[in-house]
């Protein structure tokens, strides 16, 4: 790729990323179809726990696959809550004609109903790839890692 | 457009927007002089509740527009607070030579002196249309949309 | 500098930019390392008190220059708690082939491990240069101002 081939690819995947926050905080679900590959694959594992606390024994059940699947998880994870979703500072790399990979920092601002807690508030990163199918960057890998998780109590 | 000035167009946009950001916070305001359309129409109805909140009966003194109303509006809102506005993650479109549109995803902190409430916090989004005059892309109009509104008490 | 190169050098900043952040917070002190000129120089005089607030005695020792000194300070200063810099809407001024400037919003989490403090917010923005040495683009100047810092009671 040359300079200016980079840097139109580094814009559409920050639109890319930018969509996928919109989506998930208005609820138009249907926005997540346009952003990420069939075979999708997402690791959530932690991110509802800081790093210095155990895993829970349930944890793969955040690893999931597929776009169905992901639609799935990511619509009945959020469906019931008010979140805002900030992302900040991504580090993109282009690696090839049809591949990236980019680092972004991010905090969710979670706000329960019907529960001893009132918010979630996680502080972490993205650690994603990307791949370009049909002339469309998609993402292809999703990872959170989280710096702190703070819960409110009502 | 060719892609590099789309690319430049992009990068204006931004910047143009940021300084939206450090004009209201750091109470700079003729940095607004630069920034706005002559014509520039905002719609901040809603600003101040959460979207499952009734719409208060004086909502129209939300809708502003014309350069000086504008400013005037903005200096005499933000001026007697300690404000903290945070724009993320834009989607930029850019429509023609002259025109383009974005949605930005946005927090806000407002410190309030001399209140039972202590602080608002808001989350949204501002969709947002650009014009380019005399080779300068501008803020046209402007509409907040809200996830969310929090009121801290003191 | 012609369009291209203007954005190839924007791109660049904001990537070492994301890459201090990113040190700091997951305490990789190593990054530091590509990010900074040799005499890098530092004024975070006034980044743990509200603008109204009047200057500590001792504020000098928050000027800091040299690559070895600045990152002792950050690490020093950062390895104790557990952070979250986020930073937003540059205002990126390329000056020439080799020299630029920016503004940075920006807001700090920090996590106070046995203190009566459980966390401090501060809300601001970074005052930048940067200088392009051997093909890289690096931090030259940190200047940090303040809108305000929120102190959180245990």
């Amino acid at each position: 790729m040359n300079e200016i081939e980079t840097l139109v690819a580094c814009e559409e995947i920050r639109k890319v990323k930018a969509i996928y926050f919109r989506a998930m905080d208005t609820k138009q679900w249907d926005l997540l179809d346009g952003i990420f590959t069939q075979d999708i694959a997402c690791d959530y594992r932690g991110a509802l726990r800081s790093p210095d606390e155990p895993a829970a024994e349930d944890d793969d059940k955040d690893l999931v696959s597929g776009l169905a699947a992901v639609k799935d998880y990511i619509r009945t994870g959020l469906a019931p809550l008010i979140s805002a979703h900030q992302g900040f500072m991504p580090e993109i790399t282009i690696e090839s004609d049809d591949s990236a990979s980019a680092i972004w920092a991010m905090t969710d601002h979670l706000l329960l109903p019907d529960s001893p807690v009132r918010e979630i508030i996680g502080y972490g990163h993205y650690h994603e790839t990307y791949r370009k199918i049909a002339g469309k960057w998609r993402i292809a890998t999703i990872r959170l890692t989280r710096l702190r998780v703070d819960f409110v109590s009502r």
